[in-house]
């Protein structure tokens, strides 16, 4: 057969065979696996191969901030493609040097150099190992709610109970609770004062020995575990906490950072620059694998004396960095942070205004386009409408919300009792006026799953 | 400024400056860095800006099997970036699909089901991990002279010291010798007793309790620390103990697969089938970052009944999987692993005639366009040219080498003593013959090193 005459076989049927038959699907029992095929996509819609069109508020794994197939990345690839593909990390080249600079510009305060990976998970990995060489030390803090990727140091430090199924993780890390001010650990009033960051890290160093912690790492608005942005004041007195201890802080915005919370980064909401900031996903909607680590000045100022002890074969690779140069460019032109903003307020108007007829809503939070609904049983007690990591029946209510808006065409994701609104930072006001009503509607199933409960 | 007044600013003095000034280099003191830019590159060969042409017997970080810019990968990298540049691991996508089943074609025996990631690292991590719930047991025997990527988990399996930098590594990894026969640890004469495998890896489980062993994890043959195919019978007789233990056995192919040994895997010489296959680089040379576990159908059922602990943002990429199907068809359309093996044979056949006239040469080792010249002080005492790990004056002599034929035109690496010569599997007769040349007239730098020692 020529591969003309197999690509013709291609249709729906035999991807979803050959997926079923060949392909393992993560955090999946595979036999449990029944994946739609995808035909395409455009802007913040992607359809399949029966005509079934979906309005994406994940934007997939909350990567595609610029939307599905945007005419200038495909532009940019297409061109970087014919020019070249890859080169090896030693060597200088344009799109590289070209996104390096541009994140010097773009990101806050004096963050200066980066290292470019394939994946968040990978950049997570090469923060810590490079804070522990320039620090001296070993430990790590690392929140409870938390996401930081699947390889062996980033799910060490990822409280999500998928570390669960990887410990024995790396020692050294060291855990502390999440600003999750509507439901304190300790059970105080919201807000709470452990919630307020530094104090609560102050007691866990002294048990610690502060002298023997190279970092605290936190995803500056926590996403998968809760969406949740830290309240006033929070990230200052955890900044502060480590520069009394010469702690590095490491703010993880693979999620939040290029434009999610309608601020190019997560932190800028909150005028706290890191040490060392991640990303990926928003650095270039993912397009081509792509993630980065990116240092401040005295950071880049040791790494010009001593050696940097990571590497990828794909770092820096030149497909994936041109693509995050027309990202950037776009980002600018197209005024993506300021249609977060905009949209964001557009949708927290609307989710306020479900809030006055859905008593299953116990709070809604967030910045930007970067959006969480928690549901309760009752306003009251605050008594989540499905218990932590629950599966199978206690889960339903959860799971039947998602489908009946898959059904009517609104593509949203759910961790435990929270609903995750995220669309691409291009929507505009009609999708958000869209996707309200079908919240609306199906709201309802939390309503009678919190009533019957 | 527009985007193309930007563009036309982006000279090679920039793009170094930019790059000194903001881009951090892989195992690297950044001071000491200063990477030339590269402005193209075409099948076997790529130059810098300045009009300097290089032959590329590294083929970059032994990753561009189809050497730069094939015209048909470049195609299928456009063609699939207007259709569909991403979409979630969670829904079935064709190219994903298509490399899927094709993963299943060309491996060899019963590998059957494949998850894909960004690269060689994440895709050794995600076979441990499941290693380890297949079996239900924790430890994992490695060897010294391997790299298996430097994420936490694949660092702690790698014996190659950078491995050192990372440490403490993840617990669990038992180390285990090398099928060097040309320097047998015990100081057993070649071939050595040890250097057949089975007997040695015996020892180590029975101190270790072979049913705390999980897998043994080898590099089928050893790429970066020496260039070591494994002596006749020594993979059966770890494959065979394995069995006897229940062991699994994942074999890292990232660079010694699709072709590299003039055979689709390198397993393929030795008729052995890995429970778990793990592959990169060659897969689709690169082009987008890509990496794959494949496992067999013992753990492909064994998938379907429990749930697979990994995941990625960008596992399954579509873009890098449509270059993986291009790769693999331009592989048998244009006889790619033909290619390895005769060019290969002519390579070494040029080697061979080298070794009768230059004294350094120690052993010449390797299969299809993967081959590595190991250089010595003294034949007969087979004392290395530079010590292990040397640097600085110590490693001068490799250096000098290495920059000596770069000046001639030919990009060689090298790895303490051993010069590996892997180029494009796509090369011809004329640039092997153009490059066995040039290292004729380089080597004369060892044999002098040699005689004056
Ligand atoms: C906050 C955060 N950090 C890190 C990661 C890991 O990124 P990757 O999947 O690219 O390894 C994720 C992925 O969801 C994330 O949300
Ligand atoms: C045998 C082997 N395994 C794994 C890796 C790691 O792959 P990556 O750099 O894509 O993480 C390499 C990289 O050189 C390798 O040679």
């Amino acid at each position: 057969m020529t591969t003309s005459d197999v690509a013709s076989t291609w249709d729906a049927e035999r991807i979803r065979t050959a997926d079923k038959e060949f392909v393992i699907h993560s955090w999946s029992n595979q036999g449990a696996v029944n994946a739609t095929p995808i035909a395409g996509g455009l802007g913040a819609w992607f359809w399949d191969y029966d005509g079934n069109r979906y309005l994406d508020f994940q934007s997939q794994l909350v990567n595609m901030n610029l939307g599905h197939q945007h005419p200038k990345m495909v532009e940019a690839i297409q061109a970087k493609a014919a020019e070249m593909c890859y080169i090896g990390p030693n060597y200088a080249e344009r799109s590289r040097a070209e996104l390096a600079e541009l994140m010097a510009e773009v990101t806050p305060g004096d963050l200066k150099m980066s290292f470019f990976t394939t994946g968040g998970a990978a950049a997570n990995e090469n923060a810590i190992r490079l804070a522990r060489h320039v620090t001296g030390r070993q430990k790590v803090v690392a929140r409870y709610r938390s996401y930081h990727g699947a390889t062996a140091g980033a799910i060490a430090m990822t409280g999500d109970p998928r570390r669960w199924h990887a410990e024995p993780t790396p020692s050294g890390v060291v855990r502390m609770f999440d600003p999750y001010t509507y439901r304190c650990s300790a059970g105080h009033p919201d807000p709470c004062p452990v919630c307020t960051g530094g104090p609560h890290l102050e007691e866990i160093l002294q048990y610690e020995d502060p002298t023997s912690v190279a970092a605290v790492i936190l995803e500056t608005v926590t996403g998968t575990n809760g969406l949740l942005p830290p309240p006033p004041g929070y990230l200052q007195s955890i900044r502060e906490t480590c520069d009394k201890y010469g702690i590095l802080l490491i703010l993880d915005e693979v999620m939040a950072g290029f434009g999610r919370t309608g601020e190019w980064f997560a932190c800028d909401n909150y005028d706290v620059t890191p040490d060392i900031l991640i990303t990926a996903k928003g650095l270039n909607s993912g397009y081509v694998p792509l993630g980065a680590m990116t240092v401040n000045e005295e950071i880049s100022g040791w790494l010009m004396k001593n050696k940097f002890w990571g590497g990828q074969t794909y770092a820096g690779h030149p497909l994936a960095c041109a693509s995050g140069v027309a990202s950037i460019e776009i980002m600018r032109e197209e005024k993506i942070v300021e249609n977060s903003r905009e949209m964001g307020q557009r949708l927290r108007a609307g989710l306020d205004g479900l809030a006055e007829r859905h008593p299953s809503i116990g709070e809604i939070r967030g910045l930007g386009l970067f959006q969480g609904v928690e549901l309760v049983k009752d306003r009251s007690t605050r008594e989540p409408l499905v218990p932590f990591n629950a599966v199978g029946p206690a889960a339903a209510p959860m799971g039947a919300i998602v489908a009946a808006a898959k059904k009517q065409g609104l593509y949203l994701s759910a961790n435990n009792n929270v609903l995750r609104l995220t669309p691409p930072l291009v929507i505009g006001a009609e999708d958000i006026d869209l996707a309200v009503g079908i919240l609306d509607d199906v709201l309802g199933i939390a309503d009678e799953a919190a009533a019957t409960a």
